[in-house]
């Protein structure tokens, strides 16, 4: 009987839809990360025609390891990220399995967590949080100026997106309720080439956020914008993109939001930035080396910094549609069937 | 020469309206709070007209002691606040002394940290830091639904004001920006009585807003509301206004977040209700109590509670505002004039 393997518990949503597809649901009893040799041994198994696998660089990384164990039956690899850079996509389609995954779904998620660090960032609120902690409010001396951040309701505001897909627009989106209407933001976005009608896409966004938008270089981007928010894909040409010479272009009042992938900002670079007050402060959704990120990280310990553990798109309602879509894209991998969302490169 | 007492620094902008009004200014010269007695000693100086002071329940409470110690010439008491529950308003009227006070300009800040603690809330953004913290994000085994919370797009949210002034209204506009636009929220909110024309009013804000907005019981609002936003004054009729019924009334899965005064909240009930998953969190930018808040502090410990040190109006364009105004309503006093913003009970 045609199988499918499904590396985490996925909910009860998604469990209902694999109990009626047809196939033989081989689904990992813990809800943790199984080992590699399960996934291994599962993948081997020539009835296994479709695999559900989880954004992880563990047991659930597609590398050579993980394609030379698959039997020659399989047709899917279904991540459940939108993200698949712990997926070797081109040497998959080589050997025919199609790789599937879940964009769109998480982009208010994503966009939420986004907006809310840019907040938490200009406001200075894990030096709050922590400030508390450390039992030093009642030793604060109140005065007018004491913790106070930039505003985001600031007069002609930049905002810089390094990447302007789903999630940049979302959380546009979200960042124009907060800007001056009277002295309204201008945006300035970075993407992987200009293309030849550059200018009429860009008329498009600006009537579409009622803002002027721009494509613009990196070097721009970093000079102009009072936050620079991070939400492109990691891929050679983006890994260190917001490295030592960016930060130092950045204005000192400026805050940088790292919500795509941790590689794309460099860890070192940023924390000498934060370290020398080259930059006011950062959020990080993601980091270089997470989970794997100890409390003695120096940008988990630099007061201007917040880090939290990859929380983009956890909300319950996301999470669930993006269960429902991976495994929608697995059974529908595995009877030969067109994917609802395929990873073409 | 008549004389402007002022209890701290107020920045460059609002000490060059000072250079220039004609007082002779008598300014704290420490980033801090002055003593008690540096205050009382000024304010018996007959030479001084107005006192410009900060929101302290330290040296700067308006009580009968300090009323006691002020001039018979002193005509203005000017907060550097929007709240005056420090001040004994009607006794320093009786007095013939005016009170002015700093509405408006703070209530984009506030609105831009409401909105913020509303997603670290529904988002469990401080058990992720605290996560971080201690060591924990190598050992958490990541699955879909590990550390997700509610989302703040869900069909059909109902979010509850208690209070529906000008920062409400702000906040809600932020919101918005976050909302399911396909299954909008509606609002539910508490003012202190209901009006004649009670049915026009709501039906104005629901078209202002353009999501169903109506006024109701403080018991409506806590049975129905996933989110409810606590920004009244503080007054006998609204302390303790949630307390332990109110909390188990309230949903499982819904959140609090108090950007009021902290005394609204009981904060012994919260606690509680926390502890018994009686609410899914709360996000306090205010708390009983504050600055004296220790590190042992039962809400400060919660893992599902944020605590941040009253940043609400923390940003530096808003603070500038605020000094500007504060020290103009202080003039004005001093000179008999009309002040921009006065406290009227």
């Amino acid at each position: 009987m045609p199988k499918i393997l499904v590396t985490r518990n996925v909910g009860p949503d998604a469990s209902s839809i694999l109990s009626t597809c047809g196939l033989e649901v081989i689904i990992n009893p813990s809800d943790a990360e199984p080992t590699r040799e399960w996934v291994l041994k599962h993948l081997a198994d020539p009835e296994v025609l479709a695999a559900c696998i989880m954004h992880s660089q563990g047991s659930d990384k597609v590398d050579k390891e993980f394609l030379d164990a698959c039997n020659p039956n399989l047709k899917v690899i279904s991540t459940f990220s939108v993200g698949y850079d712990h997926i070797d996509v081109k040497a998959a389609n080589a050997k025919g399995i199609k790789v599937g995954h879940t964009p769109g779904v998480l982009s208010d998620a994503v966009a939420d967590i986004t907006a809310m660090l840019v907040l938490m960032t200009m406001r200075r609120v894990e030096e709050g949080i922590q400030l508390i902690k450390s039992g030093g409010w009642p030793l604060l001396p109140w005065a007018p100026f004491v913790m106070c951040g930039p505003s985001i309701g600031s007069p002609n505001l930049t905002i810089g997106f390094l990447g302007f897909g789903r999630i940049s627009h979302e959380t546009l989106k979200r960042l124009l309720a907060f800007t001056n209407t009277s002295a309204p933001p201008s945006v300035l976005y970075l993407s992987s080439r200009r293309r030849e009608n550059q200018d009429q896409i860009d008329a498009d966004f600006s009537e579409q956020f009622g803002v002027s938008v721009r494509r613009a270089e990196k070097e721009e981007i970093a000079e102009q914008s009072d936050v620079v928010i991070v939400l492109c894909d990691l891929n050679p040409s983006t890994k260190d993109l917001v490295n030592k010479e960016f930060l130092r272009t950045m204005k000192k009042t400026a805050v940088l939001v790292n919500c795509a992938r941790g590689p794309v900002v460099n860890s070192e670079d940023l924390a000498e930035a934060l370290e020398q007050g080259e930059i006011f402060g950062a959020g990080l959704d993601v980091i270089t080396g997470e989970p794997n990120i100890s409390p003695d990280h120096p940008l988990v310990k630099a007061k201007n910094c917040v880090v939290i553990p990859h929380m983009g798109s956890g909300d319950v309602d996301t999470r669930k549609k993006m269960a429902e879509l991976c495994v929608r894209n697995g059974i529908n991998g595995a009877k030969g069937e067109h994917l609802l969302a395929e990873v073409k490169v």
